[in-house]
């Protein structure tokens, strides 16, 4: 056991992915466990058993739950490799500042734009690139939003990346016609594999979507 | 300007009280400024133009906003005294699940709880008293929720406290009765200077519930 990493995730979380992408930075060896969030494991319920959610890490047989906190730990472990967190504490409260701005706004508007229609998902897709332009101000000129080294509020942004063709669809807009920055941004941070190998298929987000659609009646 | 400290904050903010009681912790003395939330000051529009909520602790000009993130970077700036993080990163991803599943939790069931009647106001005191219970096992036989110090998670919980009687006139239920251990834990904690001075006075909390009732119409 000693050492051992597991990761409990979905392929489609973009919870999950942050974990993935902050272990394949570090360059930690893991074992991947696949959950069926509409079927979730005893293992994911003695792990996680506030919150029943992925991503859980299991480090030594201890769980870590939320994506960012994860993230941050990973961190605090394994500080000699790739640190995402600045040293600064006003910059690190920085990355805090923005990390947690992505939590709390772009999830929900990415979801509604998803299940609603209509007036709603107006609302939702104005919200989401209301949202999308502040982190296109906040990153302005700089290469990764901490400057030159990509970071923690990279780490928690790039994700939804990947559901941004799937927004699209569903909401039939195109985010790179709002955020063009933004999206060169994310472009460029796909170019590293450790990112590119942690974000999900954009088709198989879609397929996912269509799914649950399809299984609670909003196809 | 060098080394000032400044509080942008509101009486009755169980998050403006986080702030507080780290300043008070750390015996650092600092400018507090009251805002009314109906009337924001230009000053809150300019430092926190993201949220524009409360509190916000201005450092030398420079803005940090988000009362958990305040907290970490009051830790982290000034950790010689009263440390409020463990050093371990497990118990500090610990710390940082509790402080978030409060901020996840608590607010929301204690808002409806002063908002709504009937059903609803019902389904929000089963939810607060269910988290809350969740709080009173992991605080378990412990002093703090840490251990044998205050802590983080002391720290984000501790202010909800002075809106309890609030709740409970407002939804005519005893949080006591179904928490025992979480009230006598919160008594100790009022017992520490830096917090009793730090909560508002709880019928100042009441009244401020029934103006805003009154001024929105569901008193």
């Amino acid at each position: 056991m000693t050492n051992e990493v597991v990761l409990l995730d979905t392929y489609v979380s973009m919870f999950g992915m942050r974990a993935r992408i902050a272990l394949a930075e570090k360059g930690i060896q893991y074992e991947y466990k696949e959950e069926d969030l509409s079927n979730k494991s005893s293992i994911l319920l003695q792990m996680n058993p506030i919150h029943k959610k992925v991503p859980v890490l299991i480090y030594n047989g201890k769980s870590i739950c939320e994506s960012l906190i994860i993230v941050e730990y990973i961190d605090e472990v394994w500080k000699d490799k790739s640190p995402l967190m600045p040293s600064d504490p006003y910059k690190r409260a920085q990355a805090r500042f923005w990390a947690d701005f992505i939590d709390k706004k772009i999830f929900d508007s990415g979801r509604r734009i998803c299940s609603t229609k209509g007036e709603d998902q107006e609302a939702a897709k104005k919200e989401l690139i209301e949202s999308l332009k502040l982190l296109e101000g906040e990153l302005g000129n700089k290469q990764y939003f901490n400057g030159e080294t990509f970071g923690f509020v990279d780490l928690a942004l790039i994700p939804y990346y990947c559901w941004f063709p799937t927004f699209e669809k569903c909401g039939n807009f195109s985010i790179e016609a709002e955020c063009p920055k933004l999206v060169a941004w994310a472009n460029k941070c796909m170019q590293k594999i450790s990112i590119s190998k942690s974000l999900a298929e954009f088709d198989k987000v879609y397929e996912y979507v269509l799914k649950v659609k399809q299984r609670v009646g909003i196809a």
